[in-house]
């Protein structure tokens, strides 16, 4: 060890331990095992045609120095053009910040919100990242356990249960990682009544909203100018390596934002940058929406095989690309993953790294491959647990 | 105003000055006004041919998912090598983490480093994210006021006389951006050893040790595997708008920083990373030889004219892309700047962006721009201030 310490926060971030399984899921299939991974948190789709030319114009033109901190100005009206159209709510682009992706939105938001020793109420399960980052700027990420009567849910009334002195806002994801699952629009206004009625923020992340297959999908920006919210590229515009996101942030923080920005990133990819305005052709647009329904298709029928296989659904999931099975019949979910991969050859990931909820009990299932992958992947677990080795689907 | 507050960490951050006065550049320049802009911290250069090539093939293969946390393995491999080549060090290649520019690489060293509360030790004039890094984890960024006798440079006797029982290390940056000089190596070995001492810990930004003009450039990592190293592929390499950077780090604390890297970027651009590999080829590294020539051939020739004009310039920069003037025979460096722009139509950065020690003495001037434009400007600047109206290099 060098002689000097490491910072005292750093014992409050954790490791993820999927990352263990994905290396034990590579290796075995570097000795050849057809593993099927249904464990990554990507599409399985990559950018389509227009946004790669629109790649190749921005580098072959020399469209690679620094952007303005807040991103370039067509993309922040393209994204705000996009909100009108697909949301019918309008969005002042100067209130759009581009970041280097969703991750880089959410350190901006919580240097910006997160002081030392403030709290931030999140749900368990939830993505491990969104709980680290309140953790890298010394706040504390306050975890209060969702169960399934509320979809997995943050509710008002658990909000104003877990609210404390020290509470300075809630950090919700609507769909959700690992569940799948969005907040039911009029639950999410009181959530956000109550939040601003103590003087607290909402921070939304919104990442999967795209990727809703149930009705509309409703932006919590539609509550208030003072909601924030963090976006990606990476999940419905399939861009996950680009590494482009944006925020939404009140007009009367931009400024704040902005220095951030200047100081903690300088800019997000400017060839990402260029290469996203292509994201909102028609051409892009129908590419997108075609992803969207096959992710639809997918979830209908790992839903189907694996509650055949006598996995617990009790929530169906409305977004994203995961389904939160309840393993419960099967042992422990660690155990279970464990066995899985090493003699069905197919990767989940058991609870663990998304809370201290009943973690034994989950495994998250990402139907982020193919149709027969699925398909295989189903059968396969079946003939293992003995419970259903016909076609499952 | 949304009805909740900002961290309290917020007021310890500053905007860049200087980009109110980029945007006057810029709208004087949409006037049709000639602006040279000499005040810009980035190569006038592009990446060279192999490296978009291999961001096409890249792209078009689908190389765009995330990639592990600390970087592709070949491109780790291939900086491992490029220090083995020209700098004649061994570096395991497990050390070095690719991150999102230095920017990210300074986000994680502060992150796993600096403690709230715990002081950083940073010399004044100096790049002022540096120490914005610091203030965002809440350290405490602890200027010392350096002048010409020392090069503008951290010396061993600097950092004793400002070490506190609060102090936790030093951020030096060699060659230094505002002024182009270097730490004389046997000065680092003496500061390296003092922090040791102190169980303190020794961080060097080295973004511009490729571009350096006088002698072979050595880097801090020849002086223990317990220094912290902070490079980039922004300004040797050309590539400021591809956001990509790395850090060397020892080996205990590879873990550390990997969990953060996983939790605070997910990963650096892939089309990026897979781009750099071409950096290190022949065609490439000729390329990047050639643009250094031409940065040392402007150096020469600004510095003359600069100083024919009547500017001090008390020490010869000896890298990065910056001189660092004395301004006092023309007054008040803000002002100076001002007029500059408007009547030379001559952009240049004042002292006050980079710290508080003399800043109405100096102006940062950046020969990022071709020879023909470096002698324009001096020619204006020279018609406007009435000292030399010749031919000044």
């Amino acid at each position: 060890m060098p002689g000097y310490p490491l910072a005292a926060r750093n014992a409050n971030i954790a490791s993820f331990e999927v990352m263990e399984l994905v290396k034990q899921a590579l290796a075995l299939e570097q000795q050849g095992k057809p593993i099927i991974h249904l464990s990554i948190g990507e599409p399985d789709f990559t950018a389509p045609e227009p946004v790669l030319a629109a790649l190749e114009r921005a580098a072959r033109s020399g469209q690679t120095g620094y952007t303005p901190a807040l991103g370039i100005t067509p993309l922040r009206e393209a994204i705000a053009r996009d909100y009108a159209t697909r949301h019918g709510i309008t969005i002042d682009p100067r209130r759009i910040i581009v970041t280097a992706g969703a991750s880089a939105a959410l350190t901006l938001a919580c240097c910006a919100l997160v002081g030392v020793g403030d709290e931030v109420l999140l749900t368990d399960p939830s993505y491990p990242c969104n709980r680290h980052f309140v953790a890298a700027f010394d706040g504390i990420p306050r975890a209060v356990p969702v169960f399934a009567a509320t979809r997995f849910q943050m509710t008002e009334g658990l909000l104003a249960e877990h609210w404390g002195p020290a509470t300075r806002g809630t950090l919700l994801a609507s769909p959700a990682n690992p569940t799948g699952t969005s907040i039911p629009f009029d639950e999410l206004a009181r959530i956000v009544n109550f939040a601003r009625a103590q003087g607290g923020f909402t921070l939304v992340d919104e990442i999967y909203l795209g990727l809703t297959y149930e009705g509309t999908p409703r932006t919590a920006l539609e509550l208030g100018a003072d909601i924030i919210v963090v976006n990606s590229f990476s999940k419905y515009f399939s861009m996950t390596g680009w590494r482009l996101g944006w925020l939404v942030v009140p007009q009367a923080l931009v400024g704040a934002f902005e220095k951030l920005a200047q100081n903690l990133f300088i800019c997000a990819s400017t060839l990402a940058q260029n290469a996203a305005l292509a994201c909102f052709t028609p051409e892009a647009g129908m590419v997108f929406e075609a992803r969207r329904a096959e992710f639809k298709r997918r979830r209908d029928a790992i839903v189907a095989a694996m509650t055949a296989l006598g996995f617990g659904i009790p929530v169906i999931p409305d977004g994203a690309f995961y389904v939160w099975l309840d393993c419960s019949r099967f042992g422990d979910s660690r155990l279970l993953a464990k066995r899985l991969l090493e003699e069905a050859h197919v990767s989940l990931v058991p609870g663990q790294d998304f809370g201290a909820n009943e973690p034994g009990r989950w495994m998250r299932l990402s139907y982020a491959n193919s149709m027969d992958n699925l398909l295989e992947a189903a059968r396969r677990i079946g003939a293992i647990l003995g419970t259903n080795t016909d076609r499952p689907g």
